[in-house]
């Protein structure tokens, strides 16, 4: 998979990724609005005019991290999904993968889930409202390639014959709903939920 | 229903309803971040010495809304599921219940949604941590009378044997899911999203 949040231009010393992990542990544990700018400088060993060489405020830095999140998304269901020809398999695939990865990709999931709400105002400075014209785009992508599959299914016959754009907004409502209440150490794994939640999005497209 | 807003000791006179309205509608247009405090007394028509009397601060106001709408959540599960023996019917009934009233009940619904992350961080004022405390208690109450619902229709064979709580919260993504996209004036009214949710959720239980 490409790396989604350093341009493939920067060099190897980039501080980017080292700021774009600690933002997330701060924002995935203390909260966005609790985390001050410049404790993720102090995290990552660099001054404030070192961030502010990557990332204009918090707030740009947080949409990036939305944004990336979202490519990843989209990425995620697209590897899943092109070599399975079944709907009902590939819709399997595509929940459970929603789920791969480490307490870290958790932590991002619930961060885009917790400020979605971002994106829908306009934002004054520049370099966010272009993370934010990227992340609506990418949202509408995400919408559209899982009504996709699912109209495959509704056409094929092997879903019910409903509205494939509600079903996926359903089906994704299922699948993101998990962020709202998961925390790492939980009584179920995210495997075991990607099971079950798969499961569940299955029944609501039966 | 009672007000959930207004005490009841509060005179006649009071303008915190005219205040939670404005709020209501500036928050769920420009967003919350966007929306300037001083606007929202220009709305109502009092100065903002009077704004104070009322809440301490945008973020005060913010979580009353949300304290207000989540009890005003567990009153309609209540009033409609109580007098329901069918879990299936109840389920339904409830469901459909979540999309009850008028665009600026939609509105607060969606201000809840948007805002949840919230409750997960200590306030430092007061008067905030107050409503913060009183609204996670409703957020369990709710979870925890939905999750009963679904274990009755469990007990009595009417849903399939899957772990009620699970189950619930899956019910509960599907029901507050709508919000993120929903918006007056689309193609589904509130009360065809209400019939089409609740045949989906009867699904995930099924």
């Amino acid at each position: 998979m490409r790396p989604s949040i350093a341009p493939r231009t920067e060099s190897a010393r980039s501080k980017r990724p080292a700021i774009v992990s600690a933002a997330v542990d701060r924002f995935g544990s203390d909260g966005f609005e609790h985390t001050k700018w410049a404790a993720i400088a102090d995290d990552v060993g660099i001054g404030q005019t070192a961030l502010y060489h990557y990332f204009e405020s918090k707030a740009h830095c947080l949409l990036t991290i939305m944004r990336t999140e979202l490519t990843q998304s989209l990425e995620r269901f697209e590897r899943v999904t092109e070599s399975i020809e079944d709907p009902t398999e590939a819709l399997r695939a595509a929940v459970r993968s929603a789920y791969e990865g480490g307490p870290r990709d958790a932590l991002q999931r619930r961060i885009l889930q917790n400020h979605l709400d971002l994106l829908s105002t306009p934002r004054a400075s520049e370099k966010e409202e272009q993370e934010r014209q990227k992340a609506r785009v990418l949202v509408r992508e995400i919408e559209d390639a899982w009504t996709g599959l699912i109209r495959r299914g509704v056409q094929g016959g092997a879903f019910a014959d409903r509205d494939p754009k509600l079903s996926a907004r359903m089906t994704l409502a299922l699948v993101v709903g998990v962020w709202r209440w998961y925390r790492p150490g939980g009584p179920r794994t995210l495997d075991e939920i990607g099971v079950l939640t798969s499961d569940a999005a299955l029944r609501v497209v039966s």
